[in-house]
């Protein structure tokens, strides 16, 4: 239907994930009315993020080096580390500026219908960095679903021998919502974690 | 926030249309976790669209020579031209299978609050093909909003004296759509549209 490259764009564009048909059409005839200069940043940048980005030794985030910038900061605290499932996640703590630890990104969570078991997350390298006996506190920042729970739980039974600190984040109303939209397990969850106003 | 080369993947997406910060992000992931093969084809991909399509020399349709497959084809009529917005529109015409004659693609639609007259669209260009005498009817098959009608009213007026037949694309309600949920305008369209049942 389309000439010449425009239909492979759009069939490449289609892969990425969120984008459907009618995008990446879309961004197809963007690019064909973009100039040069532009597409051609975008296609080296692609290239230099395969080229350039790996995956931390120490926590599996996205690294720029053998370690990521989290791991080699020195005035970062070993005592306390985040469990989180995607690089992103990082990211998404971060921002917070509530954590001043060190992560371990899983790569997932534990999805029996998608085949994903304990064996293909990094838990076992996990359970290495806590023989060191430098952490005190693990942190289960998996996502609040089904599948998130069930990594954590599972964590957390496989350090109990270890006798440290296992916690998990709080659940309840997000901030800046509304009572009356929030779902009713949220709500329970808000009820459950109730706590005493200090006046 | 992001480590190398992801940052700047995340920025470069999100200049995208319709890629929002979010969406960005999600894709840099995907593409860190995609294998090197792929992610080159589609930086490939990118810089052939640019090295490659140009625009059609009579219709401004997408085209890989210097004229585009239908200009080219001899076997499609030339006594209908259908006058649209953008190259995208030519394809959606197309799926169609109602239309064998030619096309004319205008660049946009007149509007005045983003600084686009009738001098910044094809139509001089339009005129000159229309001035060849082969031509019988103007399909003028701008986009159904205040400014592709403007658009299409103002060629319309211009091409008057040359006594050629203009049509518009009908209005009316969507096919497999349900009436209720039909805007009023559209509804109006309808029944000022309406036709005659044979049976």
């Amino acid at each position: 239907m389309y000439e010449g490259a425009v239909g492979d764009l759009i069939e490449e564009l289609g892969r990425l994930p969120g984008v459907g048909p009618k995008s990446a059409q879309r961004i197809a005839f963007y690019i064909v009315n973009t100039p040069e200069a532009d597409v051609s940043r975008l296609a080296q940048v692609l290239r230099r993020v395969k080229a350039e980005v790996r995956f931390c030794r120490v926590c599996y985030g996205i690294a720029a080096a053998e370690l990521c910038r989290i791991c080699s900061n020195a005035r970062r605290g070993d005592a306390i580390i985040c469990v989180v499932e995607e690089p992103k996640d990082v990211i998404a703590v971060e921002k917070t500026r509530e954590f001043s630890g060190r992560y371990h990104v899983l790569g997932g969570s534990i999805n029996p219908l998608e085949g994903i078991g304990p064996d293909q997350l990094r838990i076992r390298e996990l359970m290495e960095r806590l023989r060191s006996g430098e952490v005190s506190e693990l942190i289960l920042a998996t996502d609040p679903n089904t599948e998130g729970e069930a990594t954590a739980t599972y964590i957390a039974l496989l350090v109990k021998p270890m006798g440290l600190r296992v916690t998990r984040l709080a659940s309840g109303l997000p901030v800046g919502g509304d009572l009356e939209y929030a779902d009713e397990v949220t709500l329970g969850r808000a009820f459950e974690g109730r706590r005493t106003l200090e006046v």
